[in-house]
């Protein structure tokens, strides 16, 4: 999916080459402050990061998800529902390309691990891939608009996701 | 604490943008610096990385750890005194602000993986969470001025810091 | 080994600001695209993000490895040959310096992570160091011209390169 299937405008880019560098370290900060604040379980600033339509396609079978709410509200059922799950997603090496004045793409390599205590079990999710992102400049600011991730591995204990089928 | 508890000035940013993005690169090359220096243990230059009155507030019970002097020693005692131990420190996806033209706060993602051999047995420490650190221009040069690590996790083998009692 | 040894230019650096900015970032990008094209096994890519004479002193005890062709051949043999093995290389916390306006250094702090099965073994390899690298400018495009590893710490599975000799 790229912005053209969502239907977004994409054009040459014309902003000087300071606000081209300008508009892609802000996107840096963007999705850093996105992770931030998933790992430290700031759910009331989650969705502020992201478009009011944003598509998210990092939930598996669960489909995409839509929206900042139901965005919010999933990942806020995975990492802090029924049980509370201590997370770290790390992001490494942008790779983000202008496709117009107010929007660009970005690829992130990236690592995330997840800690649950089932009973006296430790429970552990570990996995490596890249994200694949889309954002968008509304009325002055950088915005996440789209997201998928691709898998290079991820490991899991048994009884991992038990927890979500029981919430 | 911020630069404020601190009693250094603070004030609006009058810097053209093409010096702040100077000034924002030079920070995140002083924070890669510090912990290249603290890994490959370059003791002799890890001083002067940080400001003469640098307050750092990472070792716990320890309290904080005032002066360039004394933050050496500190670390210097925990990575390479009476035991060496293998450190790796990353730090990811920075979000750095200016806060006037000499002064600058970052927040740092971190991951840190500590290793010693206590005769037969490896013992192990690894932590996530992130940094927050000040950052002061002094003649012309970036320098760490304050540092604190929030954790969402550490875990380490039982008698891991047992060599620092005995040391 | 430095660029004087290698018989490249180097000299003062006469770019703008904005431009030494710029190529920074094209220098950033170009290291995190190699990592990609790496762990996605896209052998066609990895020759083109280096120079045509490359050197990589990454091989441990195979020496040098020089140029495009041996080079993809030599990461290819490690990771997609005879065995699959899946990997993750991260780079963090770049200290990118330009030596003239076509020529740059760079240090990246780095961890890498290898699994492939041996019948029902899984076997593991788990390093930390940093990427010493050298970048050209050529035809306007800036390309990987050296890299050597130095390494804080490797750690690996009892059989873990059986499979290099085997195949």
């Amino acid at each position: 999916m790229d912005s053209t299937t969502l239907g977004h405008a994409s054009g040459p880019v014309m902003l000087p080459a300071a606000e081209q560098a300008a508009a892609i370290d802000e996107i840096q900060r963007l999705f850093a402050s996105r992770l931030r604040i998933m790992d430290t379980k700031q759910w009331d600033l989650y969705g502020s990061v992201h478009t009011p339509d944003v598509v998210s396609d990092t939930f598996g079978a669960g489909g995409s998800v839509v929206g900042r709410a139901d965005l919010t509200e999933a990942i806020r059922n995975v990492l802090d529902g029924s049980v509370f799950v201590t997370s770290v997603h790390h992001g490494h090496t942008p790779e983000i390309t202008l496709t117009s004045d107010t929007t660009a793409t970005g690829i992130w390599a990236m690592e995330d691990e997840l800690w649950w205590t089932n009973g006296d079990i430790e429970e552990h999710l570990h996995g490596y891939g890249h994200y694949h992102e889309e954002y968008r400049r509304i009325e002055g600011r950088w915005l996440i608009g789209y997201r998928r991730l691709t898998r290079l591995r991820v490991t899991h204990s048994p009884h991992y996701f038990d927890y979500l089928s029981a919430g």
